[in-house]
């Protein structure tokens, strides 16, 4: 059984997401159906991306990943099928997949094919008119080819990462999660060429934090912390609290990291 | 493998859903379990119904749709088997099945047999102990009038529809997405005799929208539209916005469509 | 296919749940992986523990439970897996299991080994690096005593319950659902020696309701009931209301049962 999994903006509130399970099951009942979020702020395509980017990885290889944040449904923007990592991905071609075509050996098709869509197409639902038979037919072994025209030129959108700034690495806080940890995007490799976790000071807001933790519970209740998180990702934390509430911090706060003592 | 699907008003927080899921997998674990929605609004008979209607016609011929928002539980009220259009249908019998009563061709029977419900009935959870029994056993292929007596006369409730006044088509929101898109009980149908989509205005609380759009982008941002949605219903939408937001309308507002620079 | 449930405090907007069951699928395909509750208030061990226990029971012999609510992930807490009325349990040595222990003939393990998690364990999120491939382990049939050494002393957390106090019996609030029903520690079992339903007087907050329902309907709108529920607690309900909204009551309110015109 093939798994297919499933990204949106479209809440679990309306039967949207419903609707795109029926289409795919009509088509081929013999997949895993696995939801990653439909909690995606409306519209908003990174945040999509992100979370992705952070769980696709730990999925069979052959998986499937449906994804639709799409505020230009029903406009000339293209429908995406691609072949990355051994893993396939259908969804609009808006800058949703981004994350895949930093790294070689990707390709990726035109959905366009009427014999992979339902045969009525409406303007404002096309995750289950054109997506979810997409990634039905894939699921059946369809080539992807056969679903439509090369594409060599995807969209992409400016992806969050870290950077060199004299001595220090500079990134941004990228994702807030439901525990109020803020996600960075400083990752692990970025980090190393400054020395030993413990070296390093994180500041963020002003404050600054000193050392890497190796646990949450290294800090002491209530006390802001640095880790690198599950996605390799430096993140800070409150210990048994939330760096959101304590800072109110939104996406993009501006992050540095030094080696201690180490010029300000 | 038969499809089940659940609809309910218990939340995602408390683990009801998942107890129903035990009882069906208990009994059958050759299922494909899939959540329409389970937001629906407490009691909200008729938001379920509606959830129930756009999503259940996009699932495979033999499905079963369970559906339980039941405020008279525990009441003589009856259960419902329902088998219409190809597919299987059980729940409360308090409304939550009248659309499928408008067209010819169903059958229901009450659910009495007490084979097929768990062997103690708790007094408030009928959807675990009553109908998750019977939706499971129907995906056995135990027939429908095994579980009880013929019932002619199932309960329904006023169902919004359009209507013509004079020159125009009147209708009313029924339904307001995630992104704040109002969907209407006016159905493209019910405007195919006024003229083509381009020379009709749509007007909502004194404010007139000129032309159905063919896309939500065709609107500029911030601009309000009205368009044909995904479950063929007119819809009234902000481009990059919610029109809840910019009207705060709900559920009932009257919407009016009538051909441009006709009277007043 | 063996059923794995997963019940965290994880949510579902950010796609920790989604990796877990890409963990699972990347190790066992065969498997039906049904979600309890990912909604429990983040760290809230009891939470988890009560929403476990009232659906665990539902779900076919062999079921594998996997519960992540783990405030001290990362720390030397054990990880747990339990073999307890013929279904199977994987989560932190915190007292989320506290329920199992209170019945005889359970065992439990220290999941260990290294060949039954990921090969990178992150310091914070053992959901997906280590009870995740251990639930999936166990469901591929490896049994539960290769993966560690036995645990005879596991964590428990105090648990509600009701007691005796004079002629009455006392307990608390334990648990408000969607709906504000206050759902308490006492059991049905714990008034049948006062005496018939209808003879029973429950006090919460210096009111007092006569009597236990038979079904929510029995009370008239916006009146105050009480019932015996679907997991056999002492329920507080407001009949087509909510009574949180009505006492704004939380966790831990003392709620007394007494005979009626008894002392008070």
């Amino acid at each position: 059984m093939t798994v297919i999994t499933l990204t949106t903006d479209f809440g679990l509130r309306d039967p949207f997401v419903g609707a795109m399970k029926g289409v795919i099951l009509a088509i081929n009942r013999r997949v895993h159906l696995v939801d990653l979020t439909h909690e995606v702020r409306p519209h908003d395509i990174l945040e999509g991306a992100l979370a992705l980017e952070a769980a696709a990885g730990f999925f069979p290889p052959g998986t499937i990943h449906l994804a639709v944040v799409d505020p230009g449904v029903g406009t000339a923007r293209r429908a995406l099928g691609v072949n990355a990592g051994g893993q396939l991905f259908v969804g609009p071609d808006n800058g949703l997949f981004t994350f895949l075509f930093a790294r070689p050996g990707w390709s990726a098709v035109s959905l366009e094919g009427a014999a992979y869509r339902l045969a009525e197409v409406s303007p404002t639902f096309h995750g289950r008119d054109v997506f979810a038979p997409a990634a039905a037919y894939l699921s059946l072994g369809v080539p992807l080819r056969r679903f439509g025209p090369e594409v060599g030129d995807p969209v992409t959108i400016a992806w969050p990462a870290a950077r060199q700034e004299g001595d220090a690495v500079v990134g941004e806080v990228v994702h807030i999660d439901r525990f109020g940890n803020l996600a960075t995007s400083i990752r692990a490799a970025d980090l190393s060429p400054l020395g030993p976790d413990a070296s390093l000071a994180v500041e963020v807001e002003g404050v600054v934090v000193s050392g890497l933790s190796a646990a949450y519970a290294e800090r002491s209740a209530g006390a802001l912390g640095a880790i690198v998180g599950s996605s390799s990702r430096l993140e800070l934390f409150v210990r048994d609290g939330s760096a959101r509430d304590r800072f109110g911090l939104g996406r993009g706060t501006r992050v540095t990291v030094r080696k201690r003592g180490g010029p300000a």
